[in-house]
């Protein structure tokens, strides 16, 4: 029987700013990313969204991004591999102490926008990631985009690994993700959407944009929930993989197998 | 036989701005309270800072502060006891991880600037950061200000507590600090430093700045680096303790007894 | 025939962050107090803001804070006057700078929530943000809290004031406003808000939440804009204004007489 | 008669952190660059480096940089031509008040550290810097690279343009600096350095660091002040023009001839 986990970014208000319909989208996710403070969240809010996980049976994993709250950690900044791995360990240890304090283990990490982009093709960053993810302790899960180099980033670190897929995003024909200003970059459909991730985790297999049955291995599927059509979104990917005989599991257990 | 710690607020450079002698102080205290990011340090600092701790066998503290970067956390602020909470938390937690990393244990927790000052005398303040000092895990100790609310704190919500005392600061008769305004407020004389220093230690007596003998119990002494004279004061204080059969011994030890 | 502002304040946004409802309340209100990017606000959020308020014809003012973002400006902080008047200067010339891009001019000065509130009673403090607003050129307005130090404030620093009274708040006897926690802080009955103002306009009296007529000189009254009740509270105080002869308009003009 | 301004970048401590020889170096130029608050620099910082200039006659000009304080704006950073405008703009915006409270006018602009880099071989970008120069008002200076896309930018944005040099960088045949990790990216003989800012000055020549002479037109000198050798080496670069014949005067005197 085939296994998947879902996951999303939570956690993103900011101070008196709130972002995000964290308690909707986490009646549908099993994982949840909390953003540690650098390009959203706080203490404050870290402490109250991992007691909402907690209260949802939701595992907690960290979401490092770039030191840049104005932009939302989504533009690029040249960080050096030493810098990448230092703000990654100081967040991922935030949560932790966050999460020591209600009692739930800190599962995995995924880095966020930008700093997931740049790493994704770009070893001595996804590398840093990894070592960071590594050296906090915990035997923690790196999570990373699928086709990307956190896999191999993970293998030589020596982290446990798992992959990604978004259920709202067009592949191309190499696995990676269509550009977000080109055609076929958002699949908006819900039950094109659901399909699509049903196949993807039973036989491994999404179609590109560009018409192509591609190989994807992907352990987790990426959802949000910062609009009401992605909460939807999300509680129809979850219905339709539950409806074909997919079990949705934590990330842990889905690497067991 | 006498003993007595001696700790030192370090790692307080942040970006491309350096602060303090750093290396230097390290010879002569046997705990360091490094700067979390909020006041002062960084990601980056906060590594090198542990890295050289560990290399001089000096015992790491994290060295929570208000977020206020500008202020270097010495500006009175007036956050509540669960932002003071969670604040402490988060900063304990980022040091915790750089910790793991060096494959060094985090000893204890000192607040920082106008948080400390202010904790001292607030009980519902004292107790957040003494919470999140247990919350944290890993045993820690918190460090506070001899004849102040940490004690009471501490011991309500079960947490080791140690004291520290001014080797370079004047004392009331009531055991509280001269404030810097007044006249009385610092010792700058070496001599007189060492020997109230040792005083302390093995009579726990130290003599006011109204001339009257006190009682004071301190686990540590707290020493600056920031300036050659503060250096000097430090290496000083800790020879004078020696040379009077003091043992200088990490806070973990004096309370040991 | 009675003259009487309406101001509100606006721009609270941040980097991804949304926060209140500007075009809707600027339709009812002539000067919008701008956030500055250190407690709300950014440079962009700021060329937005000033852009709407001129198309809505609505005068643009300064709304300085404390460097405080995560707690919004709202935290009681320990900062000098000098200290006060190098951030009202700073923030007074970004906005001004961005009012010359858009070809308006900046009309007026008032300080945000605690800055504001510690101001109010703090001459020191008050005569810095006045002597800011001064120093800054462009012969701007000091608007301040009906009876406190502002008045004061503006006339040792030779700065044009004008004070203003909040439309939701109760009184004290002594013209102060009654504290958040206490009973009569709040009025939320749109007709009772109304009939107040247009008493305070037209009598220059206001009755106090122990039941006293005082004698209160506002040439501008403070509405909010960050929820509907907000916004239709305001439309409410303008149209129960005009219906009883009041003219709203601009501080400048309202000062004119 | 040949003339040349000499600038600086200055006020670029932070908080309880110095940073720069500010003193020393303004008795060798004529323009300060003066840091704005985003990549170093705070309101007080401003005030103190704007009356140091006003006391040693030295003109004031505005360094905009990225919002990366711990990054001391030297990181790239994926900035939009509208993100860079408003920045900009806001710095700008906040020295010209600084200035207005100190009586002096601000004569320039000139982008920090990545800004600098990025813009200068991205025309929306130099533009954006060019346009916010415009739209701050007060016939500001744009000082950017010689031989870079800021010419072209301020020509286009109909902005007063000067284009500076570096007496201690060296030049490929193309006119652009050599990459600071390549052989020849530095001079650090004094003399060397002198006789070639002479020659750029009087002949408008420069020899490459491939060995060919180069067309190069400078209205700036580049000094730095961040050390004693700096130091020296702009007290070098002055008297080694002043001996040869050349003015020395603040950039719009070079621009008028």
């Amino acid at each position: 029987m085939s296994r998947i986990d879902l996951n999303s970014d939570l956690g993103e208000s900011f101070g008196p700013w709130k972002m995000g319909m964290d308690a909707e989208v986490m009646e549908s996710v099993c994982s949840a990313n909390v953003a540690c403070g650098f390009h959203a969240g706080d203490a404050e809010v870290m402490i109250k969204t991992v007691k909402a996980a907690k209260a949802a049976g939701v595992a907690v994993g960290a979401h490092p991004g770039h030191p840049d709250l104005q932009g939302f950690g989504r533009r690029t900044m040249a960080v050096t591999p030493d810098e990448a791995y230092a703000y990654t360990l100081y967040q991922i240890g935030a949560l932790q102490a966050v999460c020591a304090a209600q009692g739930v283990p800190l599962e995995h990490v995924k880095a966020h926008g930008a700093l997931y982009n740049q790493a994704a093709k770009d070893l001595a960053l996804a590398k840093a990631i990894a070592r960071a993810t590594k050296d906090a302790g915990g035997d923690l899960i790196l999570l990373g985009l699928a086709n990307s180099l956190f896999e191999q980033a993970a293998a030589e670190e020596g982290v446990l690994y798992a992959a990604e897929a978004f259920a709202d995003r067009g592949y191309m024909d190499d696995g990676s993700l269509v550009p977000r200003s080109k055609p076929g970059a958002f699949v908006h459909d819900l039950k094109e959407a659901g399909g699509r991730m049903v196949r993807l985790v039973k036989e491994g297999v999404i179609r590109s944009a560009e018409g192509k049955d591609i190989h994807l291995t992907a352990h987790s599927i990426c959802l949000h929930g910062d609009n009401p059509a992605a909460v939807e979104m999300a509680r129809h990917i979850r219905k339709a993989l539950e409806e074909n005989g997919v079990e949705v599991r934590k990330i842990r257990e889905v690497l067991k197998g």
